[in-house]
């Protein structure tokens, strides 16, 4: 079943809020097997609200609309529903009693205008609200619908939990699988490269890559009336996409990488402690989210100056004058030195340009250099990034330290 | 001039990301006194991208879309809207240049895929991409006019700013004057309900709030065919708003609180060390983002462990014993033996329960204390937060912090 989801409120349309309504419904209806081939925005007006919904009518078989149902004159979307689907307003008995018990309930005298909210499209569906006063509505028309739900995202989760999903949910017979795969160290294109014979001939499962800030993902998705059979079709997408790329990849179930490491590090109980420069902090931030890992990473540096790297870390001022702060030496020297230091399991160290200042002409901004030191493994990594923001290359810095951890564990 | 949004990206239709383009966009187009009466988001689909478009040209002037520029097979929107307006794609050479010369940059080869994004409507206008590889255009069709962006955000907020926005501002007589203040401390609903009566007798200047994580902010907006007298509404809106909420304001002019502390710093010269607990490195990391920083922002610690906090900052057993980790006591002497091994001008200390797991009955979880040596003055807050997650936790403690030491500078 094709469909749309149109939100009704001008205060979209000024930017003043997030369309997270539409987001939410996507999700789900994307999750029952409905296909939503439109998000519509706009304002409470209703020659404008009219027109998009006889235009939406013809190309899908459900609409789904939220907001413009409050007692207030600019709030026109049922009478303009009503309208449209050729309907009277006839006053609902249950639904007037409803919205005077919740005023009764909080101690407040309906004002009139709320009298407004239990008139319902004729032959219509009616779907309560038990978070507020405006009652949702579906109306039939041929073996199409149109269900529409009031505009606060409480009042609609509530009823699309309560009312709409139970009835949604008889009319749809397939079911969708999807899992989204994480890839760090491939961009986006490369990625689309390598899967592009598995990309072409795609019908069922389908792939779809996705870009994010330093890393990219790949849903892969399919249907069935059968979820098993989607399943497997799923597995089985996954199995040639691990044949291709799947060096890349850090997680089948889409999670973050610190996620990933953060886990493994608290269930193999070893400890992790990072001395950082051009990260500052970042790194040792972004792992410390993971609830739990209090275990683990019992202490970090933050060694942004010479001095710092020499005199907590132990650095050897020879190896700075001869080197440089950003190389892999001093790298190297960082991560030993935090080792004698704290004793950690896995000892982990940055330096580099982050920009927008600094850099050498061997070594531009966007040089990092990771050094980590595990058990008698050492190792140095470079990293080379231009042309992106400071808090891109920290941002990728941090991204390829959890990841060289990861490959190591 | 009345304008439609249109988003395109099928990852929108599956719910797995927010809408946030067009809601930028929307503030954006607003502030130039354009009127937005549509958002759509359509999927990678030729057929409906096509008619979506043919649609809403007949309804509005100005089309603006987001999305579909990539180097991959399913990025079609530039040949869909060439078809539409009856244009043929050419080589633009610059454009190949400037593409190839990002992937040297960063030292990758160019896919062969993204010579595509070279290709541009014949006679467009070529919307220049500092953030990324897909430039932008622009086609005016009679006295219309479609204007295609990427759709990653850092890379069409970046090309509306240096691009998109000079070229229409242009096109629009009458101008908006603008300003955006900054609070920590106080929360959106409390803040409406200080300035009520502005908010209320609003029609010029406007006054408009903002929720963001932990903090909010309030845009006041003014028009004018004189954008002199624009500016004069709106600055005495502001003195208005500080005569009655002036103590929570950290900027007037829309600056993150790490951009105003970072600023400070440096121009004051003065150094900075934090020793972080629950925060784990994200104060550190927060101020590492301001450039130029690393004048003042030397060395700091992650001591989440007591061991850590004993042995690098020289907390003692007893104050832990006795007062636990989570305590007035610990974050001053955290911040006292702070300032002993560094010498920081000032000295900043964090200690908490950030959660899910931890807290007790006295200090549940979303306690947290703030400790701060700065000179021969010694200071210690208490924060507490409940409801909200672990990173809401961190996140709200790492602002406590900064604006501690904006109020000290």
């Amino acid at each position: 079943m094709n469909c749309a989801i149109i939100c009704i409120g001008t205060e979209l349309l000024f930017g003043s809020t997030l369309n997270t309504n539409a987001t939410f419904l996507s999700q789900q209806l994307n999750l029952l097997g409905f296909n939503v081939l439109y998000h519509l925005v706009v304002g409470d007006n209703p020659d404008r609200l009219k027109e998009s919904i006889e235009y939406l009518r013809d190309k899908t078989d459900l609409i789904i609309t939220t907001g413009g149902l409050g007692p207030t004159e600019d709030d026109l979307s049922k009478e303009t529903i009503a309208l449209v689907y050729n309907k009277k307003l006839l006053l609902n008995e249950n639904a007037r009693l409803k919205i005077q018990s919740y005023f009764e309930s909080t101690g407040r005298v309906m004002p009139s205008n709320n009298i407004k909210q239990a008139l319902l499209p004729e032959g219509s569906i009616c779907f309560e609200n038990s978070k507020g006063t405006a009652p949702g509505f579906g109306i039939k028309d041929g073996n199409k619908l149109i269900v529409s739900m009031p505009g606060p995202p409480k009042e609609m989760m509530n009823m699309w939990q309560e009312e709409i999903k139970p009835y949604l949910e008889k009319l749809s017979d397939e079911q969708y699988y999807s899992k989204t795969l994480r890839f760090f160290g491939i961009g986006e294109s490369m990625l689309e490269e390598k899967l592009i014979r598995l990309i072409h001939g795609q019908s069922d499962p389908t792939y779809a890559t996705y870009a994010k800030e330093g890393q990219c993902t790949l849903r892969i998705t399919s249907k069935d009336i059968d979820v098993k059979k989607a399943k497997e079709r799923v597995e089985k997408g996954i199995a040639k996409v691990n044949e291709l790329v799947g060096q890349y990849i850090y997680s089948y179930d889409d999670e973050e990488l610190a996620d990933v490491v953060g886990r493994k590090l608290i269930s193999k109980g070893l400890t992790v402690s990072a001395a950082e420069s051009c990260t500052a902090g970042m790194f040792t931030s972004t792992l410390g989210n993971v609830s739990g890992i209090s275990a683990c990473l019992k202490q970090s540096f933050v060694t942004y100056s010479n001095e710092a790297k020499m005199s907590l870390l132990g650095v050897s001022r020879e190896t700075i004058d001869k080197y440089t702060e950003v190389s892999p030496q001093t790298a190297l020297e960082m991560a030993r030195g935090l080792n004698k230091v704290t004793g950690s399991d896995i000892c982990i160290s940055v330096t580099g340009y982050a920009g927008p200042g600094g850099g050498t002409k061997e070594n531009p901004v966007g040089t990092v250099y990771i050094g980590m030191v595990f058990g008698d493994k050492e190792e140095v990594i470079k990293l080379k990034r231009s042309n992106i923001s400071r808090f891109s290359i920290r941002n990728y810095s941090v991204l390829a330290m959890l990841d060289l951890i990861n490959k190591s564990l």
